[in-house]
């Protein structure tokens, strides 16, 4: 039996703005900092330990291991980044607010851009600021491939070779891992990790700076997953802890 | 030609209590914090990026380095972490204060302890909670090598590996390398780059926080070192800026 924690970022600055983020690199605010800590200390009073973290390359999502890794006292773990991790690219939407978005483009559309599996949001035209192929951060990543807009279909096609041909090694290797990421680049995991049907993750959410569990098998099939919560602790396997079974919905 | 730096640790709470660390893992104080941010902003304006940085296992280092990755808006940096960029180990005088130890051993004594090449200083026995050897961030680190108290000269001899093997290569392969370690395995790397003679290091002081500068020719061998100052970045390469020529003595 392995077990992996998934954990998304603490709030950023355009969570409390509610504006679609995706791939713009956006600061943690303090309530975000102050939940990656409590998600940190969380982890430590459940006596998990990891030897590995897998992260993004957006810093709500490093700053938010970091802060974990901390409070774990463990800031020596190696941490592998990759931009596979990245939150779903919102495309031209990034940077806009939800409330404008639904006013002008209706919100049974946005509804779908959000929570449908392959639904592409509008995407970024050539030329355009956000278009950041050129930051150092993503130089392993073709330009021609550097995303304009992705549907939650589009991430799990770019993250699943990750998981499969990086992390699902070091997991069969023993190795304990932990996964620092998005909302939506968690759910397309999720959604591989539980063999979900395209039309069932609608209801999936990942809640903020919570941590994860998945208890997989030998084949990595979840046996169990639930979130993180003190009542685990102090209660283990009694009912009334938070939700062990399916994450999310 | 190229360039790397160099950069020690920010104050830890056992530097304002004036006490032997070495291989104990002690905190940033609040002025350390800040000392590695401030680190972080020079290297900032002084239009400095990086590919890849080496750290130690230990977290006043670790620390550090993330709070320049952070003024740096390179948080999705690669990393890698070893042991063998830890501070000297200090062996049976960690914890201990320099001024108890100077009047149970003299203060010639503790000079030589602290600025010679080779002397040793009294080892850790058996049992000692400070032999932390089954801390996980030692699983790499065979339990006969755990050092138990090293000279400056043991410093280089287990650096001296992991900067020709593993740093080196990245160098040479182009990629812009910071190293943020402490204040003796900073000696053992400069007392090596430089190819100081062995009686030649104990004026070799590296300055807590201060970015240096190495440029390096294709040999690997400097050309020019000096403490990164503000001075450098509107002055640079007139007389004042701090100390171009060889690093700390």
């Amino acid at each position: 039996m392995y077990r992996i924690v998934l954990l998304r970022h603490g709030e950023s600055t355009w969570n409390t703005e509610n504006r679609f983020t995706g791939w713009a690199d956006i600061e943690l605010t303090a309530k975000g900092v102050d939940e990656a800590r409590a998600a940190g200390r969380l982890l430590r009073r459940a006596g998990c330990a990891f030897d590995l973290a897998f992260t993004s390359v957006l810093k709500r999502a490093n700053k938010t291991l970091n802060l974990v890794l901390e409070e774990l006292d463990a800031l020596w773990l190696p941490v592998e980044h990759s931009w596979r991790l990245n939150e779903r690219s919102y495309g031209a939407l990034q940077g806009q607010s939800k409330a404008e978005t639904a006013a002008r483009f209706g919100e049974e559309q946005v509804h779908a851009w959000r929570r449908s599996y392959d639904a592409t949001p509008p995407a970024l035209a050539e030329g355009d600021e956000r278009l950041t192929m050129n930051d150092p951060r993503y130089a392993s990543l073709p330009r021609a491939q550097f995303p304009r807009a992705e549907s939650l279909k589009d991430t799990v096609v770019r993250l699943v070779p990750y998981w499969e041909t990086v992390i699902v090694p070091q997991i069969l290797a023993g190795r304990r891992v932990m996964i620092v990421a998005h909302g939506n680049s968690l759910r397309a995991l999720v959604k591989h990790l539980d063999r979900r049907a395209d039309e069932d993750v609608a209801g999936l959410e990942i809640p903020m700076a919570q941590p994860l569990v998945y208890e997989l098998d030998a084949n990595l099939r979840p046996i169990k997953s639930y979130a993180l919560a003190d009542d685990d602790l102090v209660h283990a396997g009694q009912a009334g802890a938070a939700a062990p079974g399916r994450i999310g919905s």
